[in-house]
């Protein structure tokens, strides 16, 4: 099966990352699949993880934690706080990697609808530094995201 | 009276705001005064207006409102979450002037025990663009620093 690519830029010199993908769903359903926590397990993140979240709170002033276990039984915590949630349209939420305590980015999540029940989902993060935002992308942050969206086509298809 | 000098810089290409201040007092008393909002609406912003708190709430997950009225009946409201609160230490916490909804930046406030009760507070602002670092810069944010700070050194001596 073929999916919708996924763009991923880190513009030279400024601590931003990018991120343009589409999706055959309409932007309820992607919507939700980003805010209900049984949904968003089956897909965020790398292959091979499984995600346990401690909470996942997808509302204004709402928090978020989670950890990825790797199949050798490394774990990665995250968490956050959703600084605006409009829903099927746009979420602001900080992110925090446990492992780099302290060094958090925040990013903005638009959903548009473009037709055909189609998503065109767009994410700007912005990191505290362009050293941070060269961090995250070193640590296959691209490859994550890219598979991550794969399994989201499957959820939105309801596989 | 003299005051503690305050440094502001806007370095060039980065969405950056760097901010420095000494302070008179212990972290303890300068931490209080940045989460009391009894004393917080006594020196934040510039002068000549009057702060109205609908929430101050710093603690990690905590939300806050405020807006600055001036003379002339002009409002001016301002939202963020509290990602981090280490009491006496650290805060970090994003910042929506509400004026331009969904340009949200994100603040990490260091305070620093230098020795003979005095505090240096180093702040690190990230705008998701420079130009809206720049908006920020040329809305005249660095009067408005400058004079609380001025205003923050009376609320530290009991005036």
């Amino acid at each position: 099966m073929s999916t919708n690519p996924v763009t991923i830029t880190a513009p030279d010199g400024v601590p931003f990352i990018e991120i343009t993908r589409e999706f055959d769903a309409p932007v309820a359903a992607v919507f939700r699949a980003h805010s209900d926590p049984d949904l968003v397990k089956q897909w965020l993140g790398p292959h091979g993880y499984d995600m346990d979240i401690e909470s996942y709170d997808v509302r204004t002033g709402g928090r978020y934690r989670y950890a990825h276990t790797d199949g050798s039984g490394g774990t990665y915590s995250f968490n956050g706080v959703f600084h605006t949630v409009r829903p099927d349209e746009l979420i602001i939420q900080t992110f925090e990697y446990e492992g780099t305590p302290g060094v958090v980015s925040i990013e903005t999540l638009n959903l548009e609808d473009i037709g055909g029940g189609r998503t065109r989902l767009t994410a700007h993060s912005t990191f505290p530094s362009v050293e941070a935002r060269d961090g995250m992308v070193s640590s296959g942050m691209e490859q994550g995201v890219s598979e991550g969206y794969e399994r989201l086509d499957g959820v939105l298809a309801g596989r």
